[in-house]
């Protein structure tokens, strides 16, 4: 049986049969080759496997001339979970809808991309794929790597457009243009121990810590700047873990996570607070790790030509913004312009995952337009 | 061979020996009512068991006229633990000093007591003992159901000196003439579990529970008063148990223990903490446990007649104290006027608790003098 390389619906029905939950790549990077190999493309498939299993990502290109437009995503999906109504590895058609776990993230954009390019026929254009199976586990093997493999090769890419979902209701929503940065802070605050009747010979180290996360939380970080939301700090967690109610105990620890937007670096963060936190002084830990630095792809032609796009084919003028979690756009946009458009992103990550078929119809026509129009403008 | 009852160390090794880790009573019981029974005094064995094992308690009186002057104490004591350097239930004398567990932490006060009423020879002066093996346990068993006993027997107590270690370094140092009340409070603030991407779907119950403790600890409870130290709040615990850095976690929970003087009741506390908790809001939990009212007695009579002994036998005049932990006065208290004076507490409940035998010598005396002077005062 020969794949329809114009049906987005087959496309990523054979897709999600693949069980591709990260770091298993279970012949999902393969297939989408060989439908890419027919269409003309040259593949490379770049194997990482410096943070655990080996993890398979695909570069496929095809034409020579400049500029190189760039579809990345990844073909790797969370684990399904209990409670499914329906086989979530199926890619099964009901109702008008298909069924499976990444139907949305993000195995259907991917799908609605191959039939883009298909439909428009033979062509000079250079257009390429960047597919990586490690997005929903620890990225360090996956979309990194390939960008480090392009740089080596001296491989430019002049406009990405990322496949995830994001559109919160309906298809042309939402079109995001940049991130929030995105950092992990570890408080560890160290007293003495002793016997809640003698206070004075202990040293509490939870008033210590309750003190540094006031002073944390005490103003907001901003009040956004145009194109973000504020920046917002969330304490994910305190413990002491001290059962005995006559014992003050010797260690405290937090952790918060701080989504800043552009008025902000992760280093004018960090050193706000490691010097909050020596305002309160005493023996304490304070570790900081950076997910990623907030970024923004200015308003221009590459947006222009979505947004066109997507108002032609679903009368809907997609509102900016950087809301929402890290994706892999936070490390193309080191390399050129990059904004983010795919389905629906109510079922992600949710038992039943799924797409109307006429969503992916309308993501291929959309991502058709936008070829076309990118190309017609140069 | 014949204990000699008026040699504190024979009597105080002899019960060491008795390895009575609450609840086991391990013979004490029955050795102390052998030695009072000796000296005449009549002995009822007073066993509970409504909080666990079945725990043996001691009430032993000698004469029938008023007033009774009552010794209370218990012969349970804490784990050894690890680290001894010397066997903990041996009773062994070394270097003018009795180890072993209990040393202090008080079967060398009851071996004083037993000796000093030996001294004094035949009399007709009503003494009784009240002593409970299960003080350092739950406390349920213990001196709260001799003392309902001896209501249902219409026996009345008219003085008591508990024999719980007191001095922080010499002997005559302290004497403790009440206690600061206990009372612990369980707060639990419920969310709502989020992406900590989009903070504003979610509710986090954490700055909620760090605002109520804020407004708890923001203020000293009070400045002391005459004979009291300041109250004190001890925050114990705080805990998420939350791994993850992205997620906003859907319930928080914190302990803290308030040791409160003579400006408060346990009911005062409550309604402020409630109140307090209350202006914050939202779906919260707040549990209270009170462990004992603050108590004093005020000087008198019996203060007068220990502090003369005390000064009499060591040439220090000891400080009139409410500072400490709790004990078994708390409920003797609701009888008649109790004072706490005993050993010196720097090494109990620790490795290699021992007692100087000097100190248990001059204990002996002073008890002796207490009784002497109490009935003569009569």
């Amino acid at each position: 049986m020969t794949t329809l390389l114009t049906d987005p619906v087959g496309l990523a029905s054979g897709l999600i049969r693949c069980p591709s939950v990260t770091p298993d790549d279970a012949g999902a990077i393969g297939l989408l080759a060989g439908w890419l190999e027919r269409l003309g493309f040259t593949c490379h498939v770049i194997c990482s496997a410096t943070g655990g299993p080996a993890i398979q990502n695909l570069y496929a290109r095809r034409g020579t001339a400049g500029p190189n437009f760039c579809f990345a995503g990844h073909t790797d999906v969370v684990p399904p979970g209990a409670g499914w109504t329906i086989d979530p590895f199926a890619g099964q058609v009901m109702n008008g809808r298909l069924y499976g776990r990444g139907a949305v993230d993000m195995k259907g954009a991917i799908a609605a991309f191959v039939a883009a390019i298909a439909r428009r026929g033979d062509n000079a254009d250079s257009v390429s794929l960047l597919i990586t199976g490690d997005e929903e586990g620890p990225a360090v093997d996956g979309t990194v790597k390939v960008l480090d493999w392009l740089t080596a090769k001296g491989e430019t890419l002049d406009a990405c457009v990322v496949g995830e979902p994001t559109n919160p209701a309906r298809l042309g929503d939402m079109l995001k243009i940049g991130r929030r940065g995105s950092m992990n802070t570890r408080i560890t605050v160290t007293g003495t121990q002793g016997h809640v009747a003698y206070p004075h010979l202990a040293d509490n180290p939870i008033p210590r810590l309750l003190e540094m996360l006031r002073r944390l939380t005490a103003e907001p970080l901003d009040h956004g700047s145009p194109l973000f939301q504020p920046s917002t700090l969330a304490l994910t967690t305190i413990d002491v873990g001290n059962p005995a109610t006559n014992v003050i105990p010797a260690q405290a620890r937090a952790a918060f996570n701080i989504r800043f937007n552009d008025l902000h670096s992760s280093a004018s963060l960090e050193e706000w607070i490691r010097r909050t936190v020596a305002e309160i002084g005493g023996d304490y830990d304070c570790s900081i790790e950076v997910s990623g630095e907030s970024f923004l792809t200015q308003p221009g032609p590459l947006s222009a030509a979505v947004s066109d796009a997507v108002q032609r084919i679903t009368g809907l003028r997609p509102e900016f913004s950087t809301s929402g979690g890290t994706s892999d756009a936070r490390f193309i946009k080191n390399h050129c312009p990059v904004l983010e458009f795919g389905l629906i992103n109510q079922t992600m990550h949710k038992v039943d995952e799924h797409v109307a078929l006429s969503d992916l119809e309308q993501l291929t026509e959309i991502y058709q337009a936008v070829l076309d129009r990118f190309f017609e403008a140069e």
